[in-house]
């Protein structure tokens, strides 16, 4: 492998490799909390060790706390020896690093702290050569967000946007994108007033994940696949994401989400699009996420009528899990003794277009759940009953796994003849998983994403458009539920798979959720 | 899995399940011949050890040389140490075994023999309770084929046929089944005068290896391959059965025979039948037979002018197998110093059918290659050149591999992306090898052949349509050859891939041999 290819972005060939990686200062708002010190930070420092940040880059983090370059350094060094993937730290890389941090006291809504954050930056541009261009990173709580960006058109820290511009501005906002439909489109014309959307990148850390992104790799490089990839072939489709964890100390803001706000709406949906998508025209951002909307529009709306059969919700209580006993989620911290908030969701959803006419795709997810993971299961169809039955047993069907967490990998079941002179077909399992075949850890997420927002790459980025179609399809299941708050969700037992309902959901039709 | 779920053989479901393993008594030809050593002892005495041999069951050794049942079944136990899969030999099992070999001097066309044969065959079935059922396993040079049925049929040792008739007689008969297209047509006109096509078994040992069988298993029973097997997504098969050794003492049997009759008329364009094959109605030996049937006839014949061109004739000369130093074919004991006898063969077939039009499948075997290996591998088309492409770079196609030896399994090269920030497409390897999967040393070819002859199967068996089909598309390659002696085979060293000229074959539209 030469140089040249070790920087090949498969997502983004040709249009990358000849993108040079530009100067620039990042801005972290909100930088005292914990996703900086658990994800932003080791995966900057991560992104130097491997040689993927800009020559000439300064990493400025603003808060209201009072504290000094010196002891934020501190603090993020801190932060890396515990969250970093690579162990331990390379401390000449570090202090290098660390020579590029600085912290910047003020209040969100302070005039004068965006005047002097402008001076500070552009004195940057001089010492360090970064060259004017910025990214501001907005990892606040979600009613900051209109704020900041005000604020920070108003001290013209965003440039206005034109193409191909130098220097260039631009703003990355931490999920969630609104908290209902109206909430997403008003923060979306708020924020437009001052940035034009291919100023913002909104992040979904699952998009930054390898096997995520390896989906429209593997889809669109392997012909067998995109061969069978509709309804032809393929029965259905489950997309499973669980949590053992319960919702720890978060009971208030679980109170105000729960699980459909906050996993259905971005996460499942975003990674039902990448696997129901046409084929895009290119590899450009656009370009992909244009097939990701018609996805998102191809949704057949769930009637008020058919919310309570298709959407389960369900709510933990007592039980064990992984050996350990867990409190039911009426009993956490913060949470309403009587509260008939959802922590696991199950539904079916359909998608009224040639490819996928007739498939249902099933969505699960949960906290309390037996294990932490991610797969994509894609269920072909039986073969015909016509060879190698009896007693009208049905061989199991060939399925595709792709597991997103943890093992990152791809599996086939197939069906092949026991060795023997009389024996039975059983399904096998042929597989591959990226640690053991490549021998590398996958970057983390925020790592892919930083990169990609410096680079001006917004491939992996959701677009406003994309997130009004998600909540559009979310919105009225919210709004049924805030008007029938009595039908409490059905119960499930920490440590099992979700409420009875979720199984029947399939068995309705003969089917049933895969063992993970 | 419970006791009848053993017995079910997933290649004839329903309809073995149903039948039960009759008594019967197998009567050896040229018993004292390598094969019985080798092979069909030790799968005797294997499917003994795993209770497929019918409770009440002899054998009886057939042959010139003096010896008594005594001296027989003593050699028999040395053959069976010496070359049983299965470890070491079990004395109790052995003695019981043992009890129920005999051994019958005779010569091969001496009626007195014969008749004395029958009385012992009939005392037999007082003493031993085999019911009057008889297999004959012609084992011997093909010469004695037609002598030995014809002196079988006049002792009324076989019976006329009739359908589901009790007692039943079946034949045997080893490869090779007729030298050229006219002695195959005379062998079988001679033996159906006394033989019904469904009392003759004619071995092709590859169609007993798991692998192969499972051949049909793979493609009947996964929609996904059945859903690509076709011209539309496969660009080419290639089929390669090569071995490290050379012809060895063999000197004036290859010197006759070489290795287009030898392996292409009978193994290879088996292997391709399997392959090419539409499903077929049922899983009768009929029907499947019908199907491959349909195969061989749709094969284009190759006219003369294509000959030189499409068919590859190689002969190996000194080189070096496996570190060793290999001697020449021309150097061979009892070969000619200026022999054109081919080692090697390499061919372009068509199948003149909607399902492969337009799709070569590359046949080659020899001996003297670097090793032994039996692989069919199905290279489907390339992708469309649209997305993920650079620098004019193709993609590897997707390429599912099946192993039939060594280390049987199925493989799947699929492109994947590398893990990494900025990291290329790569092939990678999905597979699942047998005996890693099953923890099983599958059983040996002819074990399950002589299993399926007793149990009256002879889906595994060449139908005499079929054998003379294939002669057939043959025939006019060894004419060809013939008449051009002086044409000689392209030269390859011991120890490579073949000549240049069969690399050539496939260069020519820009293809090549895979890599094994």
């Amino acid at each position: 492998m030469n140089k040249e290819e070790l920087f090949i972005n498969p997502l983004a060939e040709g249009s990358r490799a000849s993108k040079p990686i530009e100067p620039c200062c990042l801005v972290i708002f909100g930088v005292t909390g914990d996703l900086t010190a658990r994800k932003l930070m080791p995966a900057l420092y991560n992104l130097a060790k491997e040689g993927q940040l800009p020559l000439h880059f300064t990493c400025v983090g603003f808060a209201r706390r009072d504290k000094n370059d010196e002891i934020f350094r501190n603090e993020m060094k801190e932060a890396v020896i515990k969250h970093s993937r690579t162990k331990p730290l390379d401390e000449k890389l570090w202090e290098n690093f660390a020579s590029k941090l600085f912290y910047h006291k003020s209040s969100f809504d302070d005039a004068e702290g965006y005047k002097s954050l402008n001076k500070r930056l552009s004195e940057m541009d001089s010492t360090h050569n970064t060259g004017g261009n910025r990214i501001y990173y907005l990892a606040t709580q979600p009613s900051s967000f209109t704020t900041i960006i005000e604020k920070l058109s108003e001290s013209k820290l965003i440039y206005p946007y034109e193409e191909n511009q130098s220097p260039w501005s631009r703003v990355i906002i931490e999920k969630p994108f609104g908290h209902d439909l109206q909430s997403a489109e008003s923060l979306q014309t708020e924020i437009t007033k001052h940035l034009n959307e291919k100023q913002i990148y909104r992040i979904d850390h699952y998009l930054g994940k390898e096997a995520v992104q390896n989906l429209l790799v593997f889809r669109f490089s392997n012909l067998i696949f995109e061969a069978i990839w509709n309804q032809k072939y393929i029965d259905h489709v489950q997309i499973t994401v669980s949590e053992d964890i319960g919702i720890g100390t978060r009971g208030r803001f679980w109170e105000e989400t729960g699980l459909l706000r906050d996993m259905i709406q971005n996460h499942l949906i975003q990674l039902l699009s990448l696997i129901a998508m046409e084929p895009p025209v290119s590899l450009d951002a656009d370009a992909i996420r244009n097939e990701k909307v018609k996805v998102l529009e191809a949704l057949r709306p769930i009637s008020p009528e058919e919310i309570d059969q298709k959407v389960i919700r369900g709510q933990y209580t007592d039980g064990f899990v992984n050996g350990e006993q867990a409190q039911g989620y009426r009993s956490e911290e913060n949470v309403d003794n009587e509260s008939s908030r959802e922590t696991f969701v199950a539904l079916e959803m359909a998608i009224d277009n040639w490819r996928w006419a007739g498939v249902p795709f099933y969505l699960r997810s949960g906290k309390r759940l037996p294990k932490k993971t991610t797969e994509i299961a894609i269920v072909f169809e039986h073969v015909p009953n016509i060879l190698f039955l009896q007693n009208q047993k049905k061989y199991e069907q060939n399925v595709l796994s792709i597991r997103i967490q943890p093992n990152e990998g791809i599996a086939f079941n197939m069906n092949c003849k026991v060795p023997g002179i009389a024996s039975p077909i059983q399904p096998v399992k042929m597989d591959f998983k990226y640690g053991n075949y490549f021998g590398l850890t996958p970057p983390e997420a925020y790592e892919r994403l930083i990169c990609d927002s410096i680079l001006g790459d917004s491939t992996l980025f959701t677009r406003g458009d994309e997130v009004l179609a998600s909540w559009k399809y979310i919105d009225p299941i919210l709004q049924h539920w805030e008007k029938n708050p009595k039908e409490a969700p059905a119960t499930y037992k920490a440590g099992t798979w979700g409420p009875v309902e979720a199984e029947k959901l399939l068995n309705r039709s003969a089917r049933s959720w895969r063992m993970i």
